[in-house]
C-alpha cells in the first residue's frame, strides 16, 4: 500500500473517447415520484406476478440514452446454458379473463398462520431508539389488504411464493432510490432483488468467471469476497492502494503487463471493488479517482463489480478532536450532492453490476438487498436465481415496504439517510478522538475514514525493537494476542490480503466503530494502545495518566 | 410409467447385510422436550453466535449408533476446497470475559427502525382464518427482549447479521421437531437451516456432482430441478415409476447396466427423490417401497437427496365419493404413526440429506427451510453458505421462533399440522369428486392421491381418433390449448420429463387442488373435461347435464 496522495490521478489514457458524466444533476426529486405512479398496471400486485424495473423508471432516463454493451463474450458456460422455465411461462395464460388455474403449485392463504403483521417504527424526523419509544407509529399489514383494497401489499400476497426478482410493490421503491440517488447514464439499466450482497457476488462469480480465471481487487480486501472465490476455483490480483483506495496507474499496469503464460490464466476482466468506506481500509475513492479507475477500465474492457454497502454511511468531514462539527445538509439535493458519485452513474457503457443492500441502513437480518445493471446482466441473474435463492424473502419485503414506501417514502427515508450519516459521524469522531488520545502516534498512523464502519491503523513495523529478527506476520501475532490479553479484539491486516502468495510489506490492524457504545469504543482503543506500546517497548502513558490499575478485564 | 403395482418390492439384492429400521417407535415425546431444554448455554442466544444441532438432541441418539459414512470419495473439487473463514474464527476471543469488541462489522441495533413486531396468530385447535380473526391471539416480539430477560429472541439480535446454520433460537427448534419425527438412526445427524429447498437443492449439486455426471430421478420429476442441474452441466436420468413412484428394480437396472462408455459419463451415485406426495405425479412411496429403495441405494453406495416439502400433506385415506370419511388421527402419536417413515428414519448408513421446508405447511414467503444430514455433509453446506445465501432471514426466523416454540410448542405445531391435513384431505376430495363426475372415464383415468397438492390425470392418447396421424405430444398440445380455450389451465406432462431427450409413451396433465377455491376447482375440471371431450370427439355430457350454456370465460 503506497503512502496517502494528495493529488487526483488524471493522467490515464482515455481510448475511449466517450464522456463520463460529471456528478451531479438530480433528475426527479423525492417528492417528484408520486406523480408518475398513477400509470402503472394493477395486476403487477398480484400473487406471484412478475415485475420488472422498466415500469418503474421516469421517460427520461429511455430517451435518447445509449443501451449498454453486450457482454455475451464474457459470460461463462453456466450462465451462457440457462433457459426460461417453461411451467412459468405458463403464467401468461393467466391474463385470460376468467381463466381458472389449476396450475401452479401455490398454497393458498387460507393456511398461513397470520392474521396481521404489526411494527412500531419511527415517524419521520424522531429517528432515535428513545424518540421512537416516545412517538414511534404503528403501521400494520392485513391478510388481505389487497382484496380489500386497503394496501398494494398484504401477507396473502408476499408471504405466498414470489419471483426471482421480488415483488413488484418493493421494486418499484428500489427502483425509484436508484434512479434517485444514481440516474444510470444509459437506457437499458435495470434493478432485481438480492438475498443480500454475498450470495449477489457469488453470482455473479458464476456469470462471468470460469475456475482458472483472476479477478481484480484492491490488495486488502472483504475476506468473504475471496473466500467465496477461491472454492470456485478463481484466484484474485491485488492492486495496490492508497488513501483514496484503489490506484488506477497500478491497475492498468498490472493489466498491460499480463502475460497468459506467466500467470497460467487469461487476462482477467473483472473488477471487485468496494468504493466507498471500503473493507478493511475504510478508505474512500473520490469521484476523480472513480473517473480515472472507469477510464482505465474502458480501456481494458473490465466489468466492475461495485460492492457498496456502505454507501450511505458516507459521513460529514472530520474537523479535529474538540472542533466545531461541520453543519448537517440542510436539504436532500445538498445531503445527494455530498454524497461520492458512484460507479452506476459514471457507467456510460452498462459495465457496472452495482450490488445494494439493507443491512448498514435498515437491518441485516432482512437479507434483502438489489444489484442493478444492464437488462443483459439482471435477465441471466434472475434466471440464475430462478433456480437457487429465488427472490428475497416475503417477510421482509412486506415490512420494508410498509416502511420505505408507505410510511416514509423516498422523502423520508433520505431524512433517515441523513440521520444515519450523522450518527456514524459521531462514531468515528470518538474512535478518532480515542486514537488521538491513546495511541502512540509515534508507531501507530491513521487516515480519518470518510466513509463505512472501519478505522484502519498502520504499524510502523520497522521501528520495532525485534524487527527483523521478528518477521511482520510476528510483531502482528504478537500485537493481537498481547490485544486480547488487554482486553479487546481487533481485526488482524492479514486477514484481508487479496493474495496469501504474494510479500507484504506492511501491517495493519482494523478496529470498527459501527457497533460498541462510545465508551467501549475508547476503552477498547486504550487497551489496544496499550497492547502496542507493551509489544513496541514503550512506556504505558494512558494507563499512567488515567491512573487506573491494569485494563484487564 | 409402468401400470400401477399392489405388489411391493421385496426381492432387492442386500449386499449390506445391514438392517434397515422398522417404522416407528417414537422417542420423545413433544411434551417431554422441555424437561431436556433446561442444560443449554445462554450464550448461543447471543447476537450472532454460532449454533449446533448436537446442542438440542437428545442424550439418547448418541448413544450407542453408528456414525455416518463418510463421503468424502464423492465431493467435488469445489466443496473440498472450502475452508473456515479466519475472521469467524477470531469470535472465539469473544468468551473471554470483559472483553471489548471493535472486531466484527455489524452494525448497532440502535439504526434497526423498528421498536417492536407484533402479529395475530391462530390459537391452538382454533386454527381457520374465521377463528382466528375471532379468537387469534397477538404475540409481540420487542427491540430488547433479550436483554431485558423477555425472552431469548429478539429484534436486536435476530434483525443482526447471523450464522449460515440459523439462529440457536429456532434450530432448537428444528432439531427437536426433526427428531421427534425422524428421530435418525445413525449418531451424528445434524440440522442446517437453509434459504428453502431449491437453494439447498442447488447447493447439494454444487456439493456432490461436477460438469458431466448424472443425478437419477424419477421419471417424470420437479421442473425446476432439471432446470437447476442443466446449467451446472448435470444429465438427469430418470427411473420408471407406478402408482407408488419410483421402481427399485429400474434403479437397479440402470445402475447395473450403466455403461459409462456408451454413456459418457461415470456410473451416477445422487439420487435426487420426492418420495410423498410427487410432482408432478401426486405419488407416494410407501415404506415397504422405500425400504426397497434404500436397500438399492446401499447396493450401489448411492447418496439420496430427500426433497421433502409434501411430507406433512399426506391425507386421510379416500373413501370415495359421499362416502363417511375416516375418523382423523385420535392423538400425537396416532398421527405420526400415520405418516410413511420418511428416508431420514431408515437412513442407518447416514446417505440421505433430507430437505424440509416451512413453505407448504406455514408460508412460502418466509424463506426457511432445513436440511438433515451427517455432520459432514452439514459442514459443507455450512460453510458454502458462509459465502454465499447465508443464513436464512432472520425476520422470518423471529416470527416462526415466536409462533412455533413460545406460542404453539411441539404439541400446538402437529394440532395445526393435523389440521392441514385434514383440510388437504377435504380439497383432495373435492377434486376426486370432481374428476368422476366431470371426466370421461373411458380416456381419463387416475390415482387418488395421498398425499401432496397435485392429481395427475393419465389420457389414453391411443383411443384418440387422430392418432398416431397426430404424435403424443400434438395430442398434448391440442388438448392443452382447448382447456385453456375452455377457461381452465392445467399443467402439460411433458413439462416434467426427466430426460427430454428420450421417447415417452405416456400423455398426462397435472391438476392441483391446493389453491383454488373448492366452487373453482369443480369448474375447472369441468372445463378440462369438455376440452379433453372435444380434442377426443366425445360429446359434451358434462355441458348437457348441468344445463349450462359454454364454459368459456
Amino acid at each position: 500500500m503506497s503512502p496517502p496522495s494528495a493529488v487526483e490521478v488524471e493522467a490515464v489514457d482515455d481510448t475511449t473517447g466517450v464522456t463520463i458524466p460529471d456528478p451531479f444533476s438530480l433528475p426527479i426529486k423525492a417528492n417528484e415520484i408520486h406523480g408518475r405512479r398513477r400509470k402503472t398496471d394493477k395486476s403487477q400486485w398480484m400473487l406471484a406476478a412478475p415485475a420488472y424495473s422498466s415500469s418503474f423508471k421516469s421517460n427520461s432516463s429511455l430517451k435518447s440514452k445509449p443501451k449498454a454493451k453486450r457482454w455475451d463474450h464474457r459470460l461463462t458456460l453456466e450462465s451462457h446454458s440457462r433457459k426460461f422455465n417453461s411451467i412459468k411461462q405458463a403464467a401468461r395464460f393467466l391474463g385470460k379473463p376468467g381463466i381458472i388455474s389449476l396450475g401452479g403449485g401455490l398454497p393458498s392463504a387460507e393456511y398461513f398462520p397470520f392474521e396481521d403483521l404489526s411494527m412500531t417504527v419511527p415517524s419521520i424526523g424522531a429517528f432515535s431508539e428513545h424518540e421512537t419509544a416516545e412517538s414511534g407509529v404503528v403501521i400494520r399489514a392485513g391478510k388481505h389488504d389487497l382484496r380489500e383494497e386497503k394496501s398494494i401489499a398484504d401477507i396473502s400476497t408476499l408471504f405466498n411464493y414470489g419471483q426471482a426478482m421480488g415483488s413488484a410493490q418493493l421494486l418499484r421503491w428500489i427502483t425509484e432510490h436508484t434512479e434517485l440517488v444514481h440516474a444510470p447514464p444509459y437506457a437499458d439499466w435495470s434493478c432485481n432483488m438480492s438475498i443480500g450482497s454475498t450470495s449477489a457476488l457469488e453470482m455473479a462469480f458464476r456469470m462471468f468467471c470460469e475456475r482458472g480465471d483472476y479477478i481484480i481487487s484492491e490488495e486488502y480486501t472483504f475476506a468473504s469476497a475471496v473466500e467465496t472465490a477461491k472454492p470456485l476455483g478463481i484466484n484474485v490480483v491485488g492492486i495496490k492502494m492508497d488513501a483514496q483506495g484503489l490506484l488506477p496507474e497500478d491497475l492498468d499496469t498490472v493489466l498491460r503487463e499480463w502475460n497468459p503464460a506467466e500467470r497460467g490464466a487469461k487476462k482477467p476482466f473483472v473488477l471487485y471493488t468496494v468504493p466507498t468506506g471500503q473493507n478493511p481500509t475504510g478508505a474512500t475513492q473520490g469521484g476523480q479517482r472513480r473517473r480515472a479507475i472507469y477510464r482505465v477500465c474502458q480501456k481494458h474492457d473490465l466489468y466492475i463489480l461495485e460492492d457498496e454497502p456502505y454507501y450511505f454511511l458516507q459521513m460529514q468531514p472530520y474537523t479535529g478532536a474538540n472542533q466545531p462539527d461541520v453543519p448537517p445538509p440542510k436539504n436532500h439535493e445538498e445531503f445527494l450532492k455530498a454524497l461520492v458519485p458512484s460507479y452506476l452513474r459514471l457507467d456510460v457503457d452498462g459495465r457496472v453490476m452495482r450490488m445494494d443492500s439493507f443491512s448498514k441502513v435498515v437491518a441485516p437480518g432482512t437479507r434483502v438487498g438489489w444489484i442493478t445493471a444492464s437488462e443483459q446482466i439482471t435477465e441471466r441473474y434472475r434466471m440464475h436465481a430462478d433456480t437457487s435463492t429465488q427472490g428475497p424473502n416475503g417477510v421482509s419485503q412486506l415490512i420494508l415496504f410498509k416502511l420505505l414506501d408507505e410510511h416514509w417514502g423516498h422523502s423520508g427515508y433520505l431524512d433517515w439517510l441523513i440521520h444515519i450519516r450523522l450518527e456514524y459521524t459521531k462514531r468515528r469522531d470518538v474512535i478518532l478522538d480515542a486514537c488521538e488520545k491513546y495511541l502512540p502516534r509515534d508507531v501507530v498512523s491513521w487516515q480519518p475514514p470518510m466513509a463505512g464502519m472501519f478505522h484502519w491503523l498502520r504499524i510502523a513495523y520497522e521501528k520495532h525493537p525485534h524487527y527483523p529478527q521478528k518477521s511482520i506476520p510476528e510483531i502482528e501475532e504478537e500485537i493481537f494476542m498481547e490485544s486480547i490479553e488487554q482486553g479487546a479484539l481487533v481485526m488482524r491486516g492479514s486477514w484481508f490480503y487479496a493474495q496469501n502468495d504474494v510479500e507484504h510489506d506492511t501491517l495493519f490492524f482494523r478496529a470498527t466503530y459501527a457497533a460498541a457504545p462510545f465508551e467501549q469504543i475508547q476503552e477498547g482503543i486504550r487497551r489496544f494502545g496499550d497492547a502496542v506500546r507493551i509489544s513496541f517497548g514503550l512506556e504505558l502513558e494512558s494507563r499512567e495518566a488515567n491512573g487506573t490499575n491494569g485494563n484487564k478485564a
